[in-house]
């Protein structure tokens, strides 16, 4: 039979100090609830999952929708078991197992949900609990067992006796459910005295009573099931989750200098002998060849970047494009789908926006290219401007074929230059230089012997 | 009664290898003597505290200088009974309580030190000394208790006997003194007779030969009274620091990346759900307003950042102050009082040094803008240099409301462009551009068709 | 006796999952070959020193050529003893003491070779191995001591007994051999049944038949031995490198902010009291003299730095030097051989391709100087670009002692700008400036009344 999954995400997070819901606080490359859908996605399809959410639902809701997942909005939180219960009655979760999963809770691994639902099928019980034992458990639900190994009761830290805070089991909240004994045994939970809330915990001593056992799954790792409360939390999930990734990719044969210092997205791909050097930050949908150089604090978001390529310190790309034995760096900037052909070069204090540079073609030093097309073979001098912004609209450049743009040049688009032509240094073109041709458009030089001296003089 | 403090700061500190004296060099943000007067000022008067000095006395009276303490200079360093000795007779110091502090111990906290003078006035002693238990003391003095469990004696690590050196209580130096018994007895303390020098140490037995008890008060964490005698020791506390602060923050509801990585200086204020970028420096007495975003690896020094800023990776801010929702970076340089107002954006390879940006205005690329005055809604092409500087002085540049000054222009101050006026991309600007009028100051184009070909073909 | 040694290189490491040879993969700033050359030269001439080599042998001899050592081919890996034996019947190799090394234990230090060295001659024996205890042994050959405490057997994990399995010495690899023992008895090593490979652990029974002994030498800190497999043991490796050199470095009295983040090569020499910012890489031949700040996220390759020199953070200096007092920086790059004389000043976006800049001089903004010799206290505006190259070929620039370069100055190479002249800003120069003059070429400044307001009021 089928696996349903309810995520509870409702909750502020009061300890975060923020007025972010807490499930949208990132770790690892995503917010927290997607690590969680992702996981759930594993033993689930996306039509059968539902995020009970609450705080800043619209934004939740936002941030997900690409997953397909359903939603139920809890508008007061009023505990977990109420969470719940705002899911009563939706179309197929009435049957099956029914997975309790919580979106402060991203560790929890696809294996482990694997083995949630193995031992749950195995026992035939009506719950399954994932249960971790801690040398420290001051502050957590307790299980309390009974005779036959199944949990008799889960009792709060402050309801606990003084016997019962000994015992180092402790609930993670993370259930597996039969539907069918469920929602009746839920509809029952009575309100907490003291906080008025209603505990899903409540639920075991119900089902107990009606003879149904709920099992503990005991696991090794309590970083899977802690949920995050505060930043620092946040902080030291987000480390297990890049460590994790950059141990995957270093035993699949991608060297990586100061392993503890670069930032890989879960998402990106890096391919073999490919070198990362240190403080790199890799994100998003990044791609890399192998035979890759990634220069040290080099960023690179949503970049796809061919094989053999070089990107020196201090580089910045996103959403943008490096053929094979592309070089580009240090200080060099490519955003908003720049392509840089094979072997093409891209040095110094240079940025290439919506720009295509050719084949073979280099811009070294101190340049701004933007909305410009670029042939092959061409050299782009020192202190290449495009002017592709008139104070009303963006127009486009474009440099044919193995033309020479000299340095400190301004092209005034929208402007051609055609292809062998030559564009003499510090001008400003304005309008199209023909194929083969040379552009030139400066002042003459004059010397005025002595002026500079006669200054002097006269200044001192 | 009142408190006094001494502080011993007269050392070289050897082991450092410097040329600096010891207390000058810095830890989280500051000199190590600082982090002690800030400590002590917790609890007596800045003219109530004196800093025992002796090499490079004017440097470190000169660092230290706007906390108002007093100074006393020791010559020759005889031993810590010789530095304190020194203070003898020092208005103010015949009574009341004496706290001894080092200048090279910077992690004693306050809360340690008001424990220190809560524990000596409970206890109505002579003096107490604040102690801790090392599991291995080897190289520190040790505390010999007699039967109450007053200290009768300290012992140093070659003096001590085979049953002394497995005593794990270490001495910290650090006393609470009744001024009206130290004095007398300070000035019988005898020097040592291997090194010469007098030891503080020594005064424990004589207070006790006059019947007056010294009190131990232990504490659990070493790390706040061991002094530092190496970088590597320097380089800790530094780490110590650091995480205190970023700890600090993230409670309160700052997101830090890879916190272990930022250096955060302690008069740094930040406010929530700001996020701060990886490797990241805040220096000084920088404020972030909340809902900001500081890129990874950007420095700021003393800057002021409004709410809803964004600073991307790269960036350094010196001095300077970005209003709300500004943009500025990768790889933008903001110093020397320069100010981004409301709205604007600064682009990438852009520097701004004593510069006012108005509001809404943009300068994105390959800019230096030096000592103008800018008004709102400005368009500053890219590669736009003002030339401030002609060899004998600063001149400023003034720049009108909704003015667009195209790429690649020279704008040679003093020198004023117009409200509402254009400036061709490319000129060369000497004189005023009137309101609303175009400014244009360049060369005319030319072409010579077949000139690029014919010299390729001449030159192969 | 003289020593030799046969260094074990011939391996591809199937669990690197790389193109290339373990061998030649890079830790602490050099290959892993590399280091255990640097080793055993410590104990052995150049020529006494034998590689075996195979996968990619030529790349590794070319790596490691500078040493002089001398390489054997295996053409085919068949096992530690096999591979030794192609080294069988080497002048030299027949007599003395024989140390047996492997190109992919790196962290062996020299004076564990003279200890190993030095245990070998004071007892006598056949064959000294250096061995260890690990808590964990799983998956390394154990030593099986007879009851002289003299090795009996090394026996791999999957021939061991249970009982075998629980003895926590292990085999290192690492022998002194003398040599008249060692060849003989080598050359009656049979293959090992299951794999057909040829082990030198075998060869301990076969001298033990003999009636020849072979001694352990116990070592306590197996990093020292354990070899690198995998590129996660390769980034730890280079950790270990990497904190040994900064923390001889700050005991030496260089102050390392964030000394964990810092990555700096062995060969790297720096002067006291100066300061190392975070995330700084000083690599290959770089010298830093003392009093000297080198800036957070700097990176300098081969770089040489006079004494009380500053760079700026974001700093990149390849093959460079600077002269005493220099500031460079921040995001400031000199590469090629450039030089920065005493005092001058270079600055943010600048860079120096095999240019001098005189003492005293200035480049402080966003400037190309490439292929040129600039004097003594020059200024050089923001945003002047040297044209050193037409398309064809590199020219040189010349510019003489205190000359003014305006800012945004196109200098066409070849030319010269004379000592104390003078080139307007926005000039485009492509003849000589003489000495004193003037030099100007721009287009002349005029301004179109109301022109921006008509195209404004046009345009809406």
């Amino acid at each position: 039979m089928s696996v349903s999954v309810v995520i509870l995400a409702a909750g502020l997070g009061t300890r975060m100090k923020s007025n972010l819901a807490k499930v949208l606080h990132r770790a690892g490359g995503a917010c927290l609830l997607e690590h969680v859908i992702r996981s759930a996605r594993t033993i689930a399809e996306a039509d059968r999952i539902t995020a009970v959410i609450g705080h800043q639902a619209d934004a939740v809701r936002q941030e997900v929708a690409h997953f397909g997942v359903q939603f139920q909005v809890q508008t007061e939180q009023k505990g977990t078991g109420h969470a719940l219960r705002v899911c009563a009655g939706l179309p197929g979760l009435d049957q099956g197992r029914l997975v309790v999963l919580y979106g402060d809770c991203p560790l929890l691994s696809p294996a482990t949900l694997q083995r949630l639902i193995a031992a749950h099928d195995a026992g035939g019980q009506s719950a399954t609990v994932i249960t971790t034992n801690l040398e420290n458990p001051t502050g957590y639900g307790r299980i309390l067992r009974d005779a036959d190994g199944n949990v008799r009761a889960i009792v709060e830290e402050k309801a606990a006796t003084a016997d019962e805070k000994r015992v180092t089991e402790i609930n993670s909240g993370i259930y597996c459910f039969e539907a069918a004994d469920l929602w009746p045994h839920l509809a029952r939970v009575e309100p907490n005295p003291a906080s008025g809330e209603i505990y899903l915990t409540d639920l075991v001593e119900l089902l107990r009573a009606s003879g149904k056992a709920t099992v503990p799954l005991v696991i090794e790792d309590p970083s899977e099931i802690l949920g995050i409360n505060t930043r620092v939390e946040l902080a030291e999930v987000d480390r297990l989750f890049r460590n994790r990734k950059v141990r995957e990719l270093m035993l699949s044969g991608v060297t990586i200098e100061r392993p503890e210092t670069v930032t890989i997205d879960h998402s990106v791909e890096i391919g073999q002998d490919t070198i990362i050097g240190s403080f790199a930050q890799l994100l998003g949908s990044t791609k890399i060849a192998s035979q890759c150089q990634i220069g040290a604090m080099s960023i690179l978001e949503n970049a796809q970047i061919g094989e053999g390529a070089a990107v020196f310190p201090y580089s910045s790309i996103q959403d943008s494009t490096l053929g094979m034995g592309v070089q580009v760096g240090p200080y060099a900037r490519m955003r908003m789908g720049a392509v840089v052909e094979d072997g093409a070069h891209v040095g110094n204090f240079v940025e290439l926006k919506k720009t295509r540079l050719g084949a073979g073609s280099k811009a070294m030093h101190l340049a701004y290219l933007g909305d410009s097309t670029i042939g092959s073979k061409v050299n782009i001098g020192a202190g290449t401007i495009t002017c592709n912004y008139d104070g009303q609209k963006k127009s486009p450049t474009l440099i044919g074929d193995g033309a020479f743009v000299g340095s400190n040049s301004t092209l005034v688009a929208p402007v051609e230059i055609g292809a062998g032509s030559y564009v003499a240094a510090g001008s400003v073109i304005t309008k199209q230089v023909p194929q083969d041709a040379l552009g030139i458009g400066r002042g003459r030089q004059e010397n005025k012997e002595g002026w500079a001296k006669a200054r002097r003089e006269k200044k001192s």
